[in-house]
């Protein structure tokens, strides 16, 4: 077997998919793997055991990041690949595991072949990059990144009350601080598109310029409740009347401004059939490849609450929980991934992605980029998530010649706007 | 003590009241005592205590509803008084707990003065008025009406799946059918108010002439799911937009066409801050005292869900899940309230509740009637519910001489259109 013509085997990548593909499965093509959920460490501990297996030198942060790493010829800070293990409620078997999976295919495949490297490489299972079961989202590459401390990280609750610290522990991966991972020469993360641009241009990958600018708001519209049959309707303060006419508004104006806004959660208290209700509350995402833009809308939304306040007679809180502004990845990781699919002959398109990654934060201290595989009709974090093995496979082949060459390579210029 | 001046003994029924308000106490003045709890066990144990000593004969029957019956002079159908024990989530203290404790201290008064009654007189407590745990609400009474079967009843599952039967028979109140109350004289309930107009009014008692008719619907608003940052805002089908704009038009529809209309639960699946949801899912509760009106207002809607569908590319279903026609109580057992409001001096206002009530079924099968007490601000199924005890007072003290009239009476004439 010759190094120059080495191959990832697709067949063994295939087989890890389907084995991941069972740890939390629902409806059958779907993933439900919630951050330290017991399914979540069913998957770290048969992933731990495949790091094992490929021999790496498998080390649990205090946050419970799971790294692997494998040695270079100098004692150089390595190229970090990989994405999260953990999916959304009725999520898909693909998301961010085939960044993940692609990565320990990339070390098995360097194994086959006996290649060595200059750096070392390190792979990385992230946790909780969905925030779906504890808030934010991508809490341990943001503590990587200084964004969030340790203790704001352990002290997280999710629905039930239950503290993210605790159930790290109870699952067994509460590691060290001092396994955190330090120096990065480069960090690459393989991820599906969540987007329909690939599949309707037709490209093999997707080549990810940056990342949507994200703001999240948690929205309370305090109303006054009362028996369904009492007070007349204009009478009411209702909660519920003024949310709807506030996310109906809102909705006009997103489209004028150009921006993504999504309503994804909302309920009303008390709760019950025959009562108006006391509050409701709802959450709002807003994105946009523009930090202007995004800020402009939100000003606006700000004078579209008070005015429907005051017309609806109720009290409207909005807490502006998480930004994140957008992100521009480093060039020179670019360049490497552009020449790479170049020489495979693979069809590219450049994307902005509009969903955060941890890519954004590792953006922050190291040098970053990511590579998209296409996803069918764009459908992500949903049961129905598909991405076709003739892309899985050129996506595989791009991130173990993309890891090779940046283990190779001198130190890269790293400037924070990439 | 002369029995022509018998009063109820007030003191003793603020103090059956206050042990009352501590059984599933929240947030110091509310309660939280859903249907068939372990705090509703707690509370109908106190309550049958409270019965025997009284010297009542107590039965339960198949769907748990409570009775408590002292013998008459002849062995006829006998009058029945009371209400519900159970609450709202977060609900009040008086609602229709009053009507259960004020009947009991009607019987404890006829005990105080030796008061011998023609009939017998039963006390009730309805299981399941509120239908805040198990829908529908007034599931007891409308079993007693021909309305719903027992299986229908037992089969009906809680948020959490526990069934009726299940929990009825934990709690230890399964009884037999047999002991369901068969051939009623008559049948009069107290209530609060639940509405503004006999503080606004500045009258001691309401005289409920009937109920407004009440439909109830499921709507599933069925789109697309799909991450926040992909999809253009106007290619998406997002069930939350269909879901906001049909609420905010259904409000204007309902104040063009005066009926009530509350949305009182609403939810959105999968439910992550970053996910456009596939389904939201909410309830409506449409009332008037013209079944005409709230017919011609459930065509309107029927149409503008099939408008809203259309325009928003979304599945729009309505299940009609629950109807009950405009309810007209009995003019004889009316007019025993009237008169015996006017000879002691109560001022009153005429009535038609916006709420439902267990006399709404039994108005079906016996001649029925309510009292209103007022309640503070017109609230109700709030933790603020709040009735003065200068009216607490005068609407015990009304029930009491009402049934002891009723139990001295002729057979009354039946009815069903009262």
């Amino acid at each position: 077997m010759s190094v120059e013509n080495a191959k990832i085997d697709f067949k063994r990548f295939r087989e890890t998919m389907e084995a991941s593909s069972e740890i939390g499965r629902v409806k059958d093509t779907g993933l439900y793997r919630l951050a330290l959920s017991d399914k979540d460490k069913e998957m770290r501990d048969l992933f731990r055991k495949w790091m094992e297996e490929a021999g790496l030198e498998v080390r649990i942060d205090d946050v419970g990041t799971m790294y692997g790493r494998r040695a270079g010829k100098e004692d150089l800070p390595p190229v970090l690949i990989g994405s999260h293990l953990d999916t959304q409620p009725y999520g898909g078997r693909y998301d961010g595991v085939i960044g993940v999976l692609m990565a320990l295919e990339a070390i098995r495949t360097m194994n086959d072949y006996n290649i060595e490297t200059r750096r070392p490489i390190e792979i990385v299972n992230f946790t909780n990059e969905e925030g779906a079961r504890f808030e934010p989202p991508m809490m341990a590459s943001g503590l990587l990144a200084g964004e969030f401390t340790k203790e704001f990280v352990h002290s997280r609750k999710d629905a039930e009350g239950l503290e993210f610290g605790e159930e790290l522990g109870r699952i067994g991966y509460r590691g060290t601080e001092e396994n955190r991972i330090k120096d990065i020469h480069s960090f690459v993360e393989v991820h599906i598109e969540q987007g329909p641009r690939l599949e309707k241009e037709g490209r093999d990958i997707g080549i990810v310029r940056g990342i949507q600018g994200v703001s999240w708001f948690e929205v309370t519209v305090q109303g006054k409740s009362n028996h369904a049959g009492s007070t007349p309707m204009h009478l009411r303060k209702d909660p519920m009347m003024a949310a709807a006419r506030l996310i109906s508004d809102l909705e006009e104006l997103a489209l004028e401004e150009s921006v993504l806004m999504t309503i994804g959660k909302i309920s009303a208290s008390p709760g019950a059939v025959n009562v108006i209700p006391e509050t409701v509350n709802f959450s709002i995402d807003v994105r946009s490849e523009d930090d202007e833009e995004r800020n402009g809308f939100i000003r606006l939304l700000e004078e579209r609450v008070g005015a429907i306040a005051s017309l609806k007679n109720v009290d409207i809180d909005v807490d502006h929980t998480w930004t994140s502004p957008v992100t521009h990845f480093n060039s020179d990781v670019l360049e490497v991934i552009s020449s790479k699919s170049e020489s495979l002959g693979y069809s590219t398109l450049d994307i902005v992605s509009g969903a955060g990654h941890d890519a954004r934060y590792i953006n922050d201290i190291a040098p970053t980029a990511m590579i998209f595989a296409p996803s069918v009709g764009g459908i992500s974090h949903d049961i129905a998530e598909l991405t076709l093995d003739a892309y899985l496979e050129k996506c595989g082949t791009l991130l173990f010649e993309v890891v090779r060459e940046l283990a190779d390579r001198d130190e890269i210029a790293f400037d924070q706007e990439g």
